[in-house]
């Protein structure tokens, strides 16, 4: 299969923060907004591999940053590595002030998919082709998330996870 | 603060999958199920702390297993370590056949949350004591995810985490 | 059909109140406390027939306390006697109060259903079997409630309605 | 206060029945019509009142006849009877074929709001003045369904409720 | 096909503002208000058809009166013209006052619809027959408006719309 | 005032057409695109406003493509003109084929806002500098389309539109 670039797969959900959403502080909900990122890096993932996607995983998500009611909120997500029936989508979330428009981070969240037949089938994706200097440390990040998370789910043995134990020793 | 026990911050949600929320095969979407799973780990981390919560992180999540329209689905959340001002919370997701009624393991999950007071200050929460042999079992993971966690936010160095550099050396 | 215990059936569905769901008083709204009660009494006719559960009818609902957003809401359910193809379920639901953990009764209410096959028709279920005192109450009085159902729909007469008509003569 | 007639308060709400709100058999959920006729009586007893209303009972409500999804329903509701600081709702569901356009009568219900001010206090409502020869039969009922609320809620006791106990005896 | 009466297919929907449905100012959303009128509309032309009908168009719609959190609203919809296969709906959106109960007019809308089969595609509708004088003048005005919106499509030359040119010569 | 460009308000929402939002024919509704097109034009005039901004009214919209359910729908929204306190916002509409991933245009609308203050009274906003040959165009077709709103609301007379008579003489 012809690779293809991130840029084929970036996805821009932008979007308000509704009081419906929000918690006694009136700040976003941490799950509204995992339920957003979840949708914006599923358009992502088809967007990559023209296949129905699901989600596999969620990577370690921090909530650095409260987001208040009436913020915009920007989910910009695209394919950081694609494996044989699955791929990495790295989302970062910006949020605007309602007033001055500054921009500023809110959040960084890496989730798996796996793109699957009709009948649920797992099924190949094309490769990764990196573009830009930020694109290609994703993708080099992408094994060695891979790795600890097989490590986690106790599929692969920490001693074989030799991009992750380089870390450690 | 007097020690809690996890059974008093214990959360059930039980709730059935909706036709609106689920994916081109009729399953579940993930975002549905970390939105849900993280309204009980709140509930739970309230329960624990009696404070308004903000989720601070998810840990790594794996969605192992489908979950078909019209199932049933149960999300049982308890703290599972306090820390000083935050809990991480560990979550099983359980599926129940529309028919059979046969019970299984949908998911495990696990979400950090911070005691916060009215000006979003965070607060001290009571120290958690574990009862039975998974309390104590989850209880003693969470030191090492706390590690794991810090040092992929760059905030501890791999050197450091000591509980975690065990698994790899 | 081997009988069931209510505890086989009993279905609890915690959930916060947000303010989507609430009058001009911040408190939630009466339907929306019926909505979720259905759902909840629903799963838990489900898990005593193992069939399809349609909405029969709702007994007389008293809201005697109002719950103000922010509460956690519990809503128990369990079938608490069960007919030829039709089940009473009795619902408790308790408030708490965000800070005090305090729990509250925040009421009680009735609804029946009946278990129906994939064309919509009437199936039997298992005779329900209860085992505390709480348990063997509710089934007594589930006879007088039916009395009265079908005394008020026109489909039985007063006078043959022995359980209800003594309590006014 | 000045009467009011029953066509002062009278409300309708004609919606669809969309997916997202339907069973297995993809019927409308009770409990979606149990909210929609929520929302509906509670307008019509603000119209009455002008003041704030919350629920405060549901009476006998049965479900004869499912609605299937893309139908039209029309809640129909108007206050029934006016106490002290209570009204008593009356509501007509009907519903309409998609193609045929035939309307049936899908459900009965009601529900009593109290009026109260901005505290939640209760607060005095105007008497209702009934027109037509439905509106007195519902205004005359309505006394005796709120004896046998009271008698069911242990307010009242059998004895003294003499419009119900005429029933019995 | 015999004609039908603007009143065989009037539609109305009542409804309060919810807080979910509010903008900073705590106003009804624009969109939110849209997306009622389409629902209204859609089941007027429905009515008046008996057809599968799709929205084909949005004519200039303005909102001329900000409608506050917790009025009530209805949306009256009525055909106010039949061509081929398509139907004009006239949409007047009344706004009350929460405690005078003081109507005003909030809005005036004329969405177009087409009549479909199940395959989507365009079928006949029957006629229209205006009774009221503003029926009439509603029915006169829609000829005038298909003509404007053809010269906008660039579907008819402004030298055709004999109708329209009248305005401006 | 500073003028803008079109780019510095330009607003893209990208998101799925779930089952829930969709008619009989299994299409987007109507209704739906309109209140998520406003959502987009809103932040697009607050972007270039700085100022909370709520709809004024909406131009003609045509629907000439159906959006069946699992469609990406891209909303793609900016800033077409601005007058002294109101904003034209221009918006297309795009979807994507579930597999082919072929893009084609769904849709064109055009909305106009109004800034306000806290208190609900318009306030000033930025000149608008079209850079490209669309935001050009755009631009001088603001002007035609402000007058014919004025025109239609009769608050100018057809003879002063002297750029909309130029059409039909």
């Amino acid at each position: 299969m012809q690779p293809k670039h991130p840029s084929e797969s970036r996805t821009i959900m932008t979007d308000m923060v509704l009081p419906s959403e929000t918690n006694p502080l009136n700040n976003l909900f941490g799950g509204e907004l995992l339920a957003r990122m979840d949708r914006a890096a599923s358009i992502a993932a088809r967007r990559h591999s023209r296949r129905i996607t699901v989600t596999a995983s969620v990577n370690h998500v921090a909530f650095n940053q409260s987001v208040p009611v009436g913020s915009v909120v920007t989910v910009d997500a695209a394919v950081s590595r694609a494996f044989r029936t699955s791929m990495e989508v790295y989302i970062d979330v910006w949020m605007e002030d309602r007033f001055s428009g500054e921009r500023s981070k809110a959040n960084e969240a890496i989730y798996t998919f796996v793109a699957v037949d009709e009948m649920g089938r797992p099924t190949e994706v094309p490769p990764l082709a990196p573009e830009t200097g930020l694109e290609k440390e994703r993708y080099d990040g992408a094994l060695r998330r891979k790795q600890l998370s097989l490590v986690l789910a106790g599929k692969m043995k920490p001693d074989e996870a030799t991009e992750l134990k380089a870390l450690f020793t």
